[in-house]
């Protein structure tokens, strides 16, 4: 890859969005996936896992808000929370911002993703790799959740990539059931499900498996600029089908007492709430939709 | 364009979409702009102008109801459209989905975009083209503003390219300064205003040019699929600040007279209430933000 070429995502065959870039980093193998990280010209700095785009520094707030302030602060007590993935450290940095947060275990199966991350993109985990709440798994989420401690946690994050390849066995009957045990009697677990515009069986399948396992599944949305496509949904499995149901004001409140406030681009405590409201041609994708 | 050849979205130098091409529809140099249509893979057929995407068959659901139920379900009595631009119909169309509008005027610069989309897109339009209550004029909007008789207009509708070539005059003080003119007492104006993550300052300075004209002065967003980049910001302005602050309940209720509920894929009555609560990210680039 020479200085000013262009990378193109390969996530779909015929559609998709490039990059100028101005930069590689680093381009590894891993035992895993293609690890690719380069600087670009308009989104900062961008790591693609086999081809399709992770995180850009530009724009990685808006999927890292989402994924985090809503499930903990749906929960409005969560004190223990796992996240699967997730290997640049933005969603544990994000994690640890909540103040009442006590433990944050996060289980990601690449290292090199980790090792990679911590020297091209500090600033996306800033501190929080060596937060003393923090405890940092090299090691497959699947063993994790399936030797976990039924009630041990109060919220799942799971950031992984598509239903395909290392990702697929995230979205498994199987992990959802073992997802559902370890989690406390008002628990959740939220996962990324693609972009519906183009990958709408990702939600309708994935939702269908968490149902097995859930009494209260939904999606919300998030309209994250380098997931191209529109809206991306997140999947929202709950024990507690007044989780996704909060108001506007107790979401402010929870949010002001977790030291959230005010700290973020994307997420408000209105499109939090709003975030619940889906278009019709998401909605039709999901079991009650 | 040889078959199954990419086009590549030229709207940023630095990053963008492109497309797979099954076949090439048109390919035409008219006096205002450079306009292509194709088939594509992934999108059915898309236009580009001066190498931006204006539309393509699979999202424009998105945009087009966004940009008309939204401002005609807040003023809630519109009975007179002005449309500039949208030379593909789907604007026009949306409009006159709505009962109550007894005339709707769009003034399109580019004849040549109507009837290369009369030709390869004619199911954007529908029957719009027909309807007793259109009126389409190829000609001048800024010509046509100057002229309009005051207070003849409840809403405006702007669907122009970006604030640069062709759609630049649509962005000026003595358009805004027309448009107060001609909309009645409760009238509002909204016009395309960009993708902030990218074009923030489009947003940010076409906002204090509706400001010497408008009292009322706001966005709302929409995720369009294939105007990559997140959200776009659709611009706001108003006679009157209470139209962007109608409850959920009036806007379903004046949906069903209209003869719109249910008739949309994107637009919900939630969705068009929700589109007013801007991540700070946009907030910020308006004056009162």
């Amino acid at each position: 890859m020479p200085t000013d070429s262009w990378v193109n995502e390969t996530l779909y065959p015929e559609w998709g969005q490039r990059f100028l870039v101005k930069r590689e980093l680093a381009r590894v193998q891993s035992a895993f996936q293609d690890i690719m990280l380069f600087e670009s010209y308009s989104h900062g700095r961008v790591m693609l896992l086999d081809g399709v785009v992770q995180i850009t520094e530009k724009d990685e707030f808006v999927y890292q808000e989402m994924l985090t302030h809503v499930p903990l602060l749906a929960h409005g007590d969560a004190k223990r929370v796992l996240i699967i993935g997730a290997g640049d450290g933005g969603v544990l940095r994000r994690v640890l911002q909540h103040r009442n947060v006590e433990k944050a275990v996060m289980v990601e199966i690449d290292g090199e993703v980790i090792r990679l991350c911590k020297e091209h993109m500090p600033d996306i985990a800033a501190g929080a790799w060596n937060d003393p709440r923090a405890e940092v798994i090299v090691g497959d989420g699947i063993e994790y959740v399936r030797k976990a401690e039924a009630g041990s946690f109060d919220v799942v994050i799971v950031d992984s990539t598509d239903p395909i390849g290392v990702g697929e066995v995230l979205f498994t009957d199987e992990f959802y059931s073992n997802a559902a045990r370890l989690l406390s009697g008002r628990g959740l677990i939220v996962n990324q499900c693609g972009v519906p515009i183009m990958q709408a069986e990702e939600l309708a399948e994935t939702s269908l498996r968490r149902g097995k396992s859930f009494p209260d599944i939904w999606a919300y949305v998030a309209a994250v600029p380098t997931y191209v496509g529109g809206f991306m949904t997140l999947g929202w499995a709950a024990k507690d089908a007044d989780l996704r149901k909060v108001d506007v004001e107790t979401i402010r409140s929870r949010a002001k007492a977790a030291g959230i406030l005010g700290s973020t681009e994307y997420w408000t405590p209105e499109i939090h709430a709003g975030a619940f409201n889906l278009p019709p041609y998401i909605s039709r994708h999901l079991p009650q939709g």
